[in-house]
């Protein structure tokens, strides 16, 4: 006789969410992952993919290979489309609810536009793997088309690229669009002449990285500068046409790229407001300033200070979703904190909800790559950069990477960049659904 | 003083087109090569990007990348939607036109349903890059769909896969689906019992791959029935639903998934019929009853029986676009007639349009895979199967492939399915557009 083993689901499998359900793997629980994609991403590379430098497939694991061995770990492929706190059940889109004892929240963020939707609309951002994938054959396509424009100022819309946001995102991905046109101008495309190519970065505040010591964030607007990258602070986008960024400057940057790296939001797994939880139109549970749902010093759900439906012993969220405290805010919507909130909560799960200690983040640094050997990297008192700070990046950045298949294939592009100075991969698979791919070959034959 | 150079313009990146342009590359002609990709890609690896082996970059190569040394060949990405024999220009979508002094059409072949809409819209085809994508993401996700579904019979349908056409397109998709299907099932999902996944293989004819010796074929249908798939000879498929393939025979198969290879035809290059051509209703050139463009013995573009404005001496048609005439009948559909085809009309270019010689193919032999240590060669007289025709079909193919990096890619990745029997590219990139993909998870988040 065997009492019926408690039964963890976990919504969303991106760091934080992986690593609760690692962390429960082999525990004397039964585990559900969720996501609404078949595999994990490891987001921070996500821009050498937009740069033609890494296959999608080099990032992304599937769940399923993750936990094949598992004996307690399952995957579905499922979104979220309300919980029931009350009844302890999930619902997922197309109808079927699913069961829960614990339940972990984990549903990550996406790309924000501060309620604008014309950025959202003439903007591709890159947060996903399927936006990295259309940013890359629409820059690719940008090219092409350049080349084949006789008109000097349509020329340089086509070559002009305009990137939002001056955080780890836009720097690390401004560093790599600028090698990428420095390596395939002139080149690849006799028709368009070297450095022909223009990166305009614009950050709202008055430095880069403002999450590093601002001697880091002036070290990255030097060498991105030495690259050929116009960085411009304390600027903002007023608008976005299909022919140019309008900055508050009064400025009118001629592009027909804008990339969004200047905001990301929560996806809150409660898009109903908690369906069925107290029955009311209030919701059940509280949101702090930036939308994130708010948690206890344990990580607990924390009711609305009317709501009474969520029962605070059962329900957890982490990572980019929750609103976690540590001195005076909330921590940053990052891996580390996602990691080290998933592995709290498992234990806190398997200690039957009753952990010792509240969850305590233990800051192990933070980088961000600008660029061929160079890199900043920032660790408690300790900086580094340039070429040691680009090492340490490497180094670190493979050690996460998930699987060895996907180190080995990361490491050995990175090494053919690196000596080759090359970006193999620059197809542009032909997609009817961006306008700029369809509109350089207009119509399928066939 | 130099006379201007004769100008070149090639249209189609395919094997004929792309082995038309090497042996121009370094020749004292302007060439321009046109193709609405952006890169060549070495379509008999589809079926292992289809079956999560390859990535698309494995078996796709930019042009630019290829032409990136040469001083007279130039790529520009573009539709060609018509041509004016008499003024010698082509138009290209968009509004351009370009001059051409020597033509050679190599638009290759697509995707053909017979007439029948019902079957392109039913069934996904594996003739693009796009479309073997699509067919991965569709039936990985098929795989995720039955791992949620109750009902046995409903689950039997996402676990079934319908190809239709037993020629070596179909026969190496079978082989290849079959081998993931064993792979996966039962341990990436153990909601799933091993051996519950059905692969059916349709073929009009009385035998498969109806190009090699009976044996061959014979040797190709027990190899495939031995890894589980049903091969259903003389047999077609009557009628494609939501739910079913219904047969000839009357069967009706339950299956979600439909894969068309059973037929290809010519992607004709002259919609229009050649506008300006000759003016008239007429077309100005004629075609083969298997739609291909009639060439001579010199692969020169044929004038119809009643046209005028077609100049013999300086339009060629190669690869599948053109019908050559070799004994009884026109040469077949296949990468090996096309590159023979390319690199004989730069010869008659350089040689000033008049060869010596007419055409002659010089059958190198053919092959096919069925998976796992097994495939078929045929070169003459000498047939090879089972292990060594098998090494053989990995040299050749390997060496066929361009460039050093996608070869050691494809090398490794073949080492890693060998050693690991493992699959390890099973991503579903989302797309909103294919409609099993996006029924899994009906609506985007955030």
């Amino acid at each position: 006789m065997t009492a019926a083993r408690k039964r963890v689901v976990i919504v969303g499998g991106g760091f934080g969410g992986l690593a609760c359900a690692r962390a429960l793997d082999g525990a004397d629980v039964d585990v559900l992952l969720l996501d609404s994609r078949n595999y994990h991403l490891f987001t921070p590379l996500l821009y050498q993919v937009a740069t033609a430098l890494l296959d999608p497939s080099d990032i992304a694991y599937p769940f399923r290979t993750v936990f094949r061995r598992s004996r307690n770990v399952r995957f579905r492929q499922a979104r979220v489309t309300g919980v029931d706190f009350d009844s302890r059940r999930l619902s997922v889109a197309g109808g079927d609810t699913i069961p829960y004892d614990d339940l972990v929240l984990a549903t990550g963020s996406a790309n924000a536009y501060f309620g604008n939707p014309e950025l959202a609309e003439r903007t591709i951002g890159m947060k996903a793997l399927d936006e990295a994938m259309r940013l890359r054959n629409h820059a690719l396509s940008c090219l092409e088309r350049a080349a084949q424009i006789a008109d000097p100022a349509e020329r340089a819309e086509w070559l002009t690229f305009v990137i939002v946001g001056g955080g780890p995102t836009g720097v690390e991905y401004a560093g790599a669009l600028a090698e990428l046109l420095e390596m395939v101008l002139g080149r690849d495309f006799p028709e368009l002449a070297p450095g022909s190519g223009r990166v305009v970065l614009v950050e709202g505040a008055d430095r880069l990285l403002g999450a590093f010591h601002p001697r880091l964030g002036a070290y990255a607007a030097d060498t991105l500068q030495g690259r050929g990258v116009e960085v411009r602070l304390s600027t903002l986008v007023r608008e976005a046409t299909e022919e140019a960024a309008v900055l508050s400057t009064g400025d009118r940057v001629g592009a027909r790229t804008i990339v969004w790296c200047a905001g990301v939001g929560p996806i809150d797994p409660l898009p109903d407001k908690g369906s069925g939880g107290n029955g009311g139109g209030d919701a059940p549970v509280s949101r702090s300033r930036s939308k994130r749902l708010e948690v206890d010093g344990y990580l607990r759900l924390r009711p609305s200070p009317g709501g009474t439906g969520v029962s605070p012993g059962n329900v957890y969220a982490i990572g980019d979703v929750a609103s976690v405290r540590q001195g005076e805010g909330e921590l940053p919507m990052l891996s580390p904190p996602a990691m080290q909130e998933g592995r709290y909560v498992a234990r806190a799960i398997l200690d039957g909800g009753t952990p010792a200690h509240p969850f305590r983040y233990r800051d192990k640094g933070t980088m961000a790559t600008i660029g061929r050997r160079a890199a900043v990297c920032q660790v408690g008192p300790l900086r580094l950069r340039g070429f040691l700070g680009w090492i340490t990046w490497l180094v670190v950045h493979l050690y996460y990477l998930i699987g060895f298949r996907n180190r080995a294939v990361v490491l050995a592009s990175w090494g053919w960049d690196y000596v080759r100075r090359d970006r193999p991969i620059r197809l542009i698979v032909r997609s009817r659904y961006d306008p700029v791919v369809a509109s350089l070959v207009p119509e399928e034959p066939g």
